[in-house]
């Protein structure tokens, strides 16, 4: 008997098209019957030759580590917009099936630039905290540096992620990272806001504040004051290094959970309102235009979403046998608490395992093992966050807004497996 | 009054020294007395002139990016041996004052090489599995990453960690990161190494497996076959991306607590075996020689340690005032259970915040508010793990072992800070 036959005989189907209880693979106890998953080949000789790399000394110490040359193709994928903009507008974004875990490496994060990376000597940067407030303040980056810090795990979304799937009528045949990929996730550490503000000192009539970064573009935000001053951090490092260029040097907004240009990375600006700016990214961009002719605006929390980074569209199919599906998912709300697979498209759904920790506004990834049979399937993965909320259809989502609509998508992923092994982007 | 004379009399004094509750800092609430902590100058025009970066579009956008050339000086720190060996072969130290949070940048990941890094190209990579098995089996990396994968974050640590101050008599006026930056903290995937093994399928007899690199070392290490079936991964991610040449591309091993060689790089070989093989890198390093002549082997885990990264040696305090004490705790037993800090040479102990998530095996950031009086001060932090286990004082911990024993040094740090603020590598 195939070893494959032996562990679907011993691991009943959690669902229909080959999906099997997520427990097969957890915990060495479960481990038994994952004999046979991908086989290794048999040793031809044990006594084989010793590797060449064992034969002469290998490279000098280094006091900066890059990637292996052999995964030079493993880059953030670039796009920009058609018109005559700066080379640095536009966005990269994350390769997301050449990853695994959660942690997105600080060189592949996704960048969305209004008008390029500036180069911000952190010596003559100033953090301005203005407005409604007893005292105005400017922070030196040395002075933040010695503020109390705190360290969150989480993920940043740009509002415009998923727009390949929203703005076009057929489904673009690329790859997952080019679809989503404007998703990243790192440990971010910095000043708690509300240490900040409160040391500027924020007048009665304050309910609002205004970010600004101090690129090219003055890209700028409004937010509640309310929940920047319980849950913004004013971050210095990302994955326990300062911050990287394209990610806000010297000095990045974060706001765990909400859209991502609300994140405003070079922030050299915060000023305390009575109410929101209207800003030009505000206004212009990032506002959800509806059949009926109005605009949700400030919509900020990024809804809870998943997706199947393997296998997903470009990638083919080794033959038939086990594969273990891998995804991503996440609530702006707070922590992911189910994830459910389809491999028969939408007619039963299996439970996904969860890797810990499961933290809130943060990636978590599911896996579940698959035997493909070698048949046409239909992949698809649905998220629950622990306040219930789940993720549309796609033919849903779409009858919600005007055409051509293309901020916060988070509707189902559907990946088509043809009989041949390869895999497409499909709407469902 | 001065504003950090309101935190003192808001906050009562957690212990002597001016160490402050860690509460204080902690949670929006809890934020309105840090008024004053490192106070932001007044702001001098608020319609200050724009910065210049505002002024120009910023850089093009990249594939895969790199740090700031402003934090050029973030570097690993390499140590070599002095007598004439491949300048490969030494290790390079995490400079752990320069980071914060407790995810180390891939590119800052301390390094313990026995000879050098291999270039390794793993189209012809193979793990070969063997000895006391049913089926010798080799595993090309394609089919590796094909298994069922699981992450962990924990740290890794080099048995010869804080060697600095186990051999030398008097203290050496270097950085903590020379001293302590053996130790570094990634999100690993990879393959419970459960699977593998059993599709190899294990012997009756067994008990032990060798694991070899396929450096030019061919560092080897025996482990307890229970242990590593039901805990050890074969690695092929770090931090999301696949590994770095110089931690282990394209396979390493990792064994979450356990002594870092024994995480073996560039895995080649596992062989299932009836006993420890008695390797080189076992008995002629990696032991602790006690004082009555015989010496511990196979002391595998890490044991509980902790050490406070700001202030440390080598910095000078900018004056008298607030500080945020900030240091790193781990144990290989399991998690983190509480953190003291002594500003006062030990007299009294304050606890420390712990940043969650405290996760089993893995670096756990601390932090407590301090406020230096310009006097003389002696700072010191214990860690407590979750089964109880402490630090031992350097006194203490020197009389168990001969002289000059150098591997499990886990006593307690300390730093003196002179009155004019220079801060002092002391041993107490």
């Amino acid at each position: 008997m195939h070893p494959y036959r032996r562990t679907l005989a011993r691991y009943p189907q959690a669902a229909g098209g080959g999906l099997i209880d997520r427990r097969a693979f957890l915990g060495a106890g479960l481990l038994a019957g994952a004999a046979g998953v991908a086989a290794g080949a048999p040793a031809a000789a044990v006594g084989e030759q010793l590797p060449p790399s064992m034969l002469r000394p290998g490279a000098a110490l280094s006091t900066y580590g890059i990637p292996s040359r052999y995964e030079a193709s493993v880059q953030r994928l670039i796009k920009r917009p058609t018109v005559d903009v700066s080379p640095g507008t536009g966005s990269s974004r994350t390769p997301l099936h050449r990853l695994n875990g959660i942690i997105t490496p600080s060189g592949l994060h996704f960048q969305r630039n209004h008008n390029g990376v500036p180069d911000i000597n952190p010596a003559g940067h100033r953090l301005l905290v203005h407005g409604l407030v007893r005292r105005p303040l400017t922070f030196t980056v040395d002075a933040l540096l010695r503020y109390p810090s705190i360290s969150r795990i989480c993920f940043i979304e740009c509002g415009g992620n998923s727009d390949v799937n929203a703005a076009n009528d057929e489904p673009q045949q690329v790859t997952v990272g080019a679809i989503h990929g404007l998703i990243s996730c790192s440990e971010w550490s910095g000043v708690p806001l509300g240490v900040l503000l409160d040391e500027a000192g924020i007048a009665p009539d304050a309910s609002w504040l205004l970010v600004e970064g101090a690129d090219a573009a003055g890209m700028s935000r409004s937010i509640p004051l309310i929940h920047a001053r319980d849950h913004a951090i004013v971050a210095l490092y990302q994955n326990g290094e300062r911050l990287r260029p394209e990610q806000g040097y010297p000095v990045r907004l974060l706001v765990p959970g909400w859209e991502g240009n609300i994140n405003v990375k070079w922030l050299h600006r915060i000023k305390v309102t009575s109410g929101p700016m209207e800003t030009r990214d505000e206004t212009s961009h990032y506002t959800e235009l509806r059949r009926d002719g109005k605009a949700l605006q400030f919509d900020f929390i990024m809804p809870v979403k998943s997706v199947i980074v393997l296998p997903s569209a470009g990638l083919t199919m080794q033959g038939p046998g086990w594969y273990e599906i891998s995804g991503l998912a996440w609530s702006g709300m707070g922590r992911v608490a189910k994830v459910e697979v389809s491999a028969d498209g939408g007619r039963s759904w299996a439970e996904a395992a969860l890797q810990a920790p499961v933290l809130p506004q943060c990636l978590t990834r599911f896996r579940l093992p698959w035997h493909w049979s070698g048949q046409p399937a239909l992949l698809q993965s649905r998220a629950f966050d622990e306040h219930g909320n789940t993720q549309p259809t796609r033919s849903d989502w779409v009858s919600r807004f005007a055409a051509d609509q293309e901020y916060h998508n988070n509707s189902i992923q559907g990946w088509g497996v043809t009989g041949g092994g390869e895999v497409l982007n499909v709407y469902t």
